[in-house]
């Protein structure tokens, strides 16, 4: 896979060593998340909203609606910041300190493409319902014209992007760890349960 | 409790029927919620972190590097603006357009107070570490003056904020309840597992 784009917007600067501009893990950490987070700056103000996306190939997609003042600034052509986090891991050390957590994150920063053409954003919707439940856009009742009118798509080129990693065990001073001190990790997860039917 | 104050950058313009200005609902989910993300606008363009918060009374608290750009442009009074968001369902409809999301989100707008008195910091430290594990801070071993220095930590007054709440099953179109398409929520939940010992 092709390198990212390093620029001094989205090169690690804290934490390098957890840094990483590899896309196939830039990608498994979009691909399983299923919440990210966009920003964007409103006459000089940063707007975030949590926000639903999945990802086509090189793009990250969002959906929303084109009313939406976020949305508006992308349309005027606003570069967007949207992060990605993945919580895995309470660390605990026996210092206070060195108490941390083991996580997975992206940044991306991209402008937003908005997707006119009809089959490119009804391929874009269906991707995004396959995203919750693998062939779920075959089984639902296929959106109406006007449906897909109410809805703006947005595809982010995944470029000037950066992850980083933390995994592992509490880093201890050595002077701490003969400290009687519990420490260790709790691991995060995310559980998706079984459907209760409507 | 009191109310929040509703101004015009944080009053919910869309998706209002989710919309809450209820204190206690809002620090509901704050105190649940163990990833948030910043969002300050640096020279017009909005940054965006993933970072770890906690709540004390009525401020919410991140801690952090003073040579982290994001902190800095707090340092000099930005406005940022912070969300926080727990996913609790995938919800199927029977129409590919009434998919959506159970979930709970807030989005606060506020200046950071740096905290500077050394017992308040020591306080915000410790309140941090009893929101990942209660008691936490008289186990582990307590921070050095020189541990302490190196970390800054900014308050920030819960006042320009609202949350907003989606819960229950899907809303399909009355015409589209008969058609043979499964439908219902999958609950999504977040599980700390037991400690690994380091």
């Amino acid at each position: 896979m092709s390198e990212v784009l390093i620029t001094e917007r989205n090169r690690v600067r804290r934490g390098r060593k957890k840094a990483s501009y590899d896309r196939e893990t830039i990608y498994r950490i979009l691909d399983e998340a299923l919440v990210c987070n966009i920003g964007v700056s409103v006459e000089g103000q940063a707007m975030v909203q949590p926000s639903s996306h999945w990802r086509i190939g090189d793009e990250l997609m969002l959906h929303g609606s084109v009313k939406n003042g976020l949305f508006r600034a992308l349309l005027r052509g606003e570069t967007a910041c949207i992060t990605v986090c993945l919580l895995d891991g309470l660390v605990f050390a026996r210092s206070a300190y060195n108490h941390s957590v083991n996580f997975r994150s992206v940044v991306l920063y991209a402008k937003g493409r908005l997707v006119e053409d009809a089959e490119e954003k009804r391929n874009a919707f269906d991707a995004m319902l396959d995203h919750y439940s693998p062939g779920r856009s075959s089984e639902a009742r296929p959106p109406t014209r006007k449906e897909m009118d109410v809805t703006a798509v947005f595809a982010f080129p995944i470029e000037e992007v950066s992850a980083k990693v933390r995994t592992g065990g509490p880093n201890d001073e050595p002077e701490d760890l003969a400290l009687d001190v519990w420490a260790g990790v709790k691991p995060v997860t995310r559980v998706i349960g079984e459907l209760i039917p409507d």
